[in-house]
């Protein structure tokens, strides 16, 4: 990769909100794919440690948080000629607010996560109204009462966001080999009877990082390879999953929903505490913890054949995350003390020894028995393909990029998710950026090496059921 | 600590079995503190790769596993004069047994395990057979159909071991600081009246091990700092409990006894992967597994006070032990994977590069709340104490030698257990090498901190319950 391909021209003013690891790592690739004028950049961070790193850039540096009470102004301010991009890479800063806004205005939107106002996360007492769900049901309301319009793409990270990419690649290479038709559908219904067809019955969203450093993990210190906040709070939402229509058992602290798309359901227990049996390249089995994304949500949402209320097929998904072994670690922590640390650290590239992110899906339950497809990508080799990020961070900064391309190419489609996108032309702009992407079959089920000498909750009529993913 | 003092003379053979961390420990603690004939030194160890540091020291090494078959052979032809000292630090061998065998020759014995012969730990089906309760029961049968005789000193590590002499000394320190009469107690039934007298409703030994090392966990090796065997055989049995009279509820998953001493419920569920909220000086709140140890039986029946099926007093004892960090990882692969780890690795202490092993007794539920009472040896301060060894295994190795020194002292006590011994006289000897040995009140409870947004089975009314020290 030593010519970088050129994507276009942005118009218009480009607003960085958060300069956090993500998007720190996101401006070189903007910087290095698009035309814009460099003094229309601005970037909208409260933490002054990054005012040396934007000015030594002749950046722009709004030291500001974004809030309920100012965006309109602040955003309003910049975007005043109606043109422009608004890539939104903070915590604590409403994504529907700010993207509903920014249609307004007529500004091309993108951010990472449905992201609320600061104190939603613990504020709210609810679990039913801390939910994923809950959020994005907001944001997909707001696309049926408001459709079409200017593009604003909603969850365009890795997870959420690329995953959905790797899902219909998965399913493509599925179908090939297997010897069935791997033409790509070409809706949103096509997609939902390919996966049904192939007997799929679910997806983990499948990772392991195994990025590490030379030091021991200090105490008190919440280690990770990405935002520490961003995964505090959403390891304390409650577990959360998309529910297939193989499922024959709920567990009982779980709740489903009667509105919206109905595709989820969610425990009473933190999901950073909760841990799933799933399976990796690298490891093979292991636990991961079944944290709430977004996708688990919108990817069981997206390929439900029939009715919301009673459909004929829904795959169940879930996040199945087993984090670098320090931020394993500063969970194990923090559950235990019982507080959240007050020290956090995203391990940089630079300090990082040993390790990749493996982030794919593991699409499972069909006559191959289990697929998974995703990227491998090491720190190393991230160091070489772009500064500030270690490899989680080039996976998200990727996508957003990618994003960043198709809404340009794409400027009036209202509000999407990256399920309703051109999954080939995302992976097309994203793929330099990902190391090695794979296929992987595995012949490995949850039933696989369970406890001889417990009894354990399971169900050996179908190995792919919930009930034996949900680990003792 | 330059003048080693003398603790006399063993007459015949000294015979180690198993030269693992803890045998190597040990050896120069014996050849420091007691006189003996150095050519009557045998170590029985099947691992070649002990024979040159055996062979540089001249010490006559035993290439041969100790078996069912061939102990009464091996070691009767070693102790075939009736004298000498055996000290078992082996895995895979029935302390029971050679108990029995080395009383009948009249020959010393102590070990820090109640261990079985190879395979009980996995090939056992039954688990209510596969407990300490049920090993050490055993041993407490032939007690008492064999009473007095040659001593033979059961389970003297550091704990079990060294942590029953702490709750004694705790005791002392606590009845001083409430104003009460400190005088030790001159019997067993002093004992338990004295901790029921102060109020203390339970103990954890809690234990926090902090040494680390400045490289990553390799994946598919389990670490630790003392037996990696060992620990995946105590963690793969059920945990195990001392059960107090001030419980109120007991897990769904519990059993109890109706034969033997009663002390104590085991649950259906593996030890190293049942968390419960515990504390120590260092972390202050964490998790420790609830692995089963022997103590927790012995305490809990040694400080029971009325018939053992109906006790007017009896504590609850627990291990709430958080290993090296490492090897909570190791446990979260381990499990995760279903399979142990074929690669074992203890830490050495000239690879570790900090830490401490935190080991002491956590007395809870009496009118100063709690009381941690116990050991913070660091790894550095043991490197200047005694070779061979880490923080954790001179914690155990030291208490071998106090547990010689009073079986020496006390040839025909029989069958002992720590709490049995003089606890004075074996803290005495073992204290230069356990470091700090420090006394902590908190006002910490298992209520404290618990998650606010999600339900947990907790009982407000007494907040030292077993139901609320139980992680969700
Ligand atoms: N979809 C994905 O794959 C994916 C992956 C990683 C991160 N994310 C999301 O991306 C976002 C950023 O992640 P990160 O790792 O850069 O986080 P980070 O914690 O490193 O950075 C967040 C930044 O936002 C800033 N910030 C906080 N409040 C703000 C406000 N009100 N207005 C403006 N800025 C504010 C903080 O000062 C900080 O610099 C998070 O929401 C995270 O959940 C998504
Ligand atoms: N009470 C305590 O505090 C405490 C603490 C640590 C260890 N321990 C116990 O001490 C024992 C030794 O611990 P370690 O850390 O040295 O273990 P280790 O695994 O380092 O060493 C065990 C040694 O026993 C040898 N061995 C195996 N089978 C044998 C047999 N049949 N005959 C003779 N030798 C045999 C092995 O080759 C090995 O060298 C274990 O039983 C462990 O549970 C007790």
């Amino acid at each position: 990769m030593t010519a970088y391909p050129n994507y276009g021209r942005i118009d218009g003013p480009v607003v960085i909100i958060g300069f956090g690891s993500i998007g720190r790592g996101t401006l070189p690739l903007i910087e290095r794919h698009f035309d814009y004028d460099a003094d229309q950049m601005v970037v909208i961070e409260p933490n002054a440690d990054m005012h040396t790193f934007l000015s030594q850039r002749k950046i722009r540096h709004l030291q500001e948080k974004i809030t309920r009470a100012n965006y309109r102004d602040v955003l309003g301010g910049i975007f005043k000629d109606g043109k422009g991009f608004c890539v939104n890479l903070s915590v604590d800063t409403s994504s529907l607010d700010i993207m509903k806004f920014c249609r307004e205005l007529g500004v091309l939107y993108i951010d990472t996560v449905v992201e609320p106002w600061e104190g939603f996360y613990f504020e709210t007492t609810e679990n039913a109204e801390r939910t994923n769900y809950a959020l994005r049901q907001k944001v997909r309301d707001e696309k049926a009462a408001s459709p079409g319009g200017t593009t604003a793409v909603s969850c365009c990270g890795a997870n959420p966001g690329m995953v959905s990419w790797f899902v219909k690649e998965a399913l493509l290479t599925l179908a090939r080999d297997t010897g069935r038709d791997a033409t790509p559908p070409a809706n949103r219904a096509g997609w939902g009877t390919l996966m049904q067809g192939l007997g799929v019955k679910g997806v983990h969203i499948a990772e392991r990082d195994t990025q590490a450093r030379a030091i021991p993990r200090p105490r008190g210190t919440f280690v990770n390879t990405w935002s520490v906040e961003g995964f505090i709070s959403e390891g304390f939402q409650p577990a959360e999953l998309g529910w297939g229509t193989h499922e024959t058992w709920m567990p009982e602290n779980a709740h489903s929903y009667d509105t919206g798309c109905q595709s989820a359901i969610w425990l009473e227990r933190p999901g950073a505490i909760t841990r799933v049996h799933t399976w990796c390249p690298t490891p093979g089995p292991q636990f991961g913890f079944l944290v709430t994304h977004n996708e688990a949500v919108s990817i069981s949402d997206y390929f439900t054949v029939g009715p919301a209320d009673a459909p004929d097929f829904r795959p169940t998904c879930h996040y199945a995350y087993h984090p670098s072994d320090d931020a394993v670690l500063s969970l194990h922590e923090m559950f235990g003390s019982g507080k959240q640390q007050t020290v956090h650290h995203i391990m940089e590239e630079d300090e990082i020894i040993e390790g990749i992110d493996e982030l794919g899906v593991l699409l499972y339950g069909h006559e191959k028995n289990a697929l998974w497809y995703g990227s491998r990508l090491s720190n190393a080799e991230t160091r070489d393909l772009a500064p500030y990020q270690n490899a989680t961070g080039l996976q998200v900064t990727s996508a957003v990029l990618a994003g960043m391309v198709w809404a340009l190419e794409n400027p009036d489609a209202g509000i999407v998710e990256t399920d309703e996108m051109d999954h080939a032309r995302c992976l097309e702009v994203q793929k330099p950026y990902l190391g090695p992407v794979e296929a992987h079959y595995t012949d490995w089920t949850p039933l696989q090496d369970r406890w001889e000498l417990f009894p354990e909750d399971i169900d050996e009529t179908d190995p792919w059921l919930f009930r034996n993913v949900l680990a003792s």
